[in-house]
């Protein structure tokens, strides 16, 4: 049951996670290709298959696949997405934006609604934080049922891609040394500071980014009762990203439920022992495909029917390349 | 009406905040006094007043002045704090958190609880992070009245004194070059990471970092009604804190209400123009008196009695050595 794969922007952040998340769980491959656009086509790349080289896209070549993971802009995906599929049998995982609020898309974090993908050909895999917040949220909302989420994000340069993370340690180079940070990725020099604007603004005051996590937590879960509300802020770390989150919940719930509830869901790790100055944080959580969920701790302000949680993931794997991997897992078992 | 001032431990970061504060606000000083403890005492430092020598601490040096500036430890305050106004007339304004939760003791933000510190001679100073969401909140309750405050922070090295910057500036010139990077002040190395543990843990599973803020919050605003949840996180950042919060109040509340009512507020600078990439930062909050204070919108989980923002202030000025100053000011002006 080896499958052709494509990896669509094979040289971006998120496209290099891909390549090297189908090497390290040993997808069933029978052959690997790279795509790209002409201004990466012929390049070289080493990659945990050995140097490859990068060829350059099109429909045909795409079509020659059984999965092609997209990790490239939502304008790309929008114009060549459906064509890929229309031959009947190319299975798409998409991880931009232009598919996800899609009614007939879709979207998808296996361990939460692998039902949903059953039989379609293009699948949208969801924003980072949102994926990350969803490991966590959804245990507990199975159990306790979810009325309201509250988040405040820390989220990483590298959400900005590649060169997000390269900004971030020049500038930081230059800020020490008193130099002036340069700042084009970002809206504002990000080293030693915050930015409390990640995409961009809509008209309700809040950015996309924001209103992401609130459409695609409704969409996942399936779910429009679950009234839910975020803050995305950019902080000065390169990858891996935090997210303090408050619920109400319907049910009653104290820590040591929700607890044994995160010990046994797929995709969690709970690190949660003050004691021994163990919870989440960017420096355990980066390169590991779960979720690290802690300070779990009974809500001062809607108990007891809510809880304070802080959670940090990996957003290039569980928020990207590992979700989408984990996609085409779930597909190729329902074949 | 000019007074003889002390700044107790002037050669911390707040102390030294404080003699700048006294120097920049024209305090009205006929002597300025620096003391510490005998491993300072003798030192010759550089102040916005010049050279000074910093003297031995005594409670007679001290009960020598009109005004004592605590910027010690708890322990310290709490054995001479109470010895200096023996005196029936000297007022000492305490930086630490030895007295304040005592019933007897003001805890006080100038533009909030002014008539708290009548006729005290041993006064408070708040909590850095509840201080600077103080100043937000408080007009906001005033108008709206407060039901619910649930707030996640981004706090600055410094918030541990200066040696949490000399660290974190340090500890980043090492990470930059893949060395290891040691961490002495804080739990875990902070470069490039998030630590959500501030202050020692409670029982309850929160930090006291995080409880201060909701027993400092009640007592400054003398409500018990307001519920309160605090998620405290150190960040790589230098000097500013910000804190995303979301308010659940009595009465409706629009983001134009709010930002009309903040734009009136003392201490306050409205900095909210997403279409001109305005929001509160610590580069712009960084040694600015007023808290910025933005990204005002209606919360999603509580519209419409209900907000979302997002607030920066500078902590070793609003959090502490501005906020003492006037204090200071403040019971002159009873005087």
């Amino acid at each position: 049951m080896a499958s052709i794969v494509a990896v669509v922007g094979a040289t971006g952040a998120v496209g290099e996670e891909m390549v090297q998340v189908l090497h390290d769980r040993k997808f069933p491959l029978s052959k690997l290709v790279l795509l790209a656009s002409e201004r990466s086509a012929g390049k070289k790349i080493q990659t945990a298959f050995g140097e490859m080289e990068v060829e350059l896209f099109s429909v045909e070549a795409a079509q020659a696949c059984d999965f092609v993971l997209m990790a490239v802009s939502g304008d790309f995906s929008k114009e060549f997405s459906p064509q890929i599929i229309a031959n009947g049998k190319t299975v798409v995982i998409d991880n931009s934006s232009a598919f996800r609020y899609d009614e007939d898309i879709p979207l998808v974090v296996p361990e939460v609604n692998p039902a949903a993908m059953r039989g379609k050909l293009l699948i949208a895999n969801p924003n980072c934080t949102t994926a990350i917040a969803a490991m966590a949220l959804w245990p507990l909302h199975q159990k306790f049922t979810l009325r309201k989420v509250i988040m405040s994000t820390y989220q990483a340069a590298s959400g900005a891609g590649a060169a997000g993370m390269i900004e971030l340690e020049a500038g930081t180079r230059k800020g020490l040394n008193n130099e002036p940070v340069v700042n084009e990725v970002f809206a504002h020099p990000l080293p030693f500071n915050v930015i409390p604007h990640i995409d961009a603004f809509q008209s309700n005051g809040y950015t996309k980014e924001e209103m992401k996590v609130v459409w695609e937590t409704q969409k996942i879960f399936g779910s429009k009762d679950i009234a839910c509300s975020c803050t995305c802020v950019r902080i000065p770390t390169k990858r891996a990203h935090s997210e303090a989150i408050t619920i109400e919940t319907v049910e009653d719930i104290t820590a040591e439920q929700a607890m044994e509830v995160l010990r046994n869901a797929p995709g969690v790790e709970v690190v949660d022992n003050p004691a021994e100055k163990l919870y989440p944080m960017p420096m355990t959580a980066t390169r590991k495909y779960d979720v690290e969920v802690g300070r779990i701790r009974p809500s001062l302000v809607f108990q007891p029917k809510g809880l304070d949680l802080f959670v940090c993931g990996d957003q290039l794997l569980r928020g990207a390349a590992l979700n989408a991997v984990l996609i085409a897992e779930a597909k190729l078992a329902e074949a």
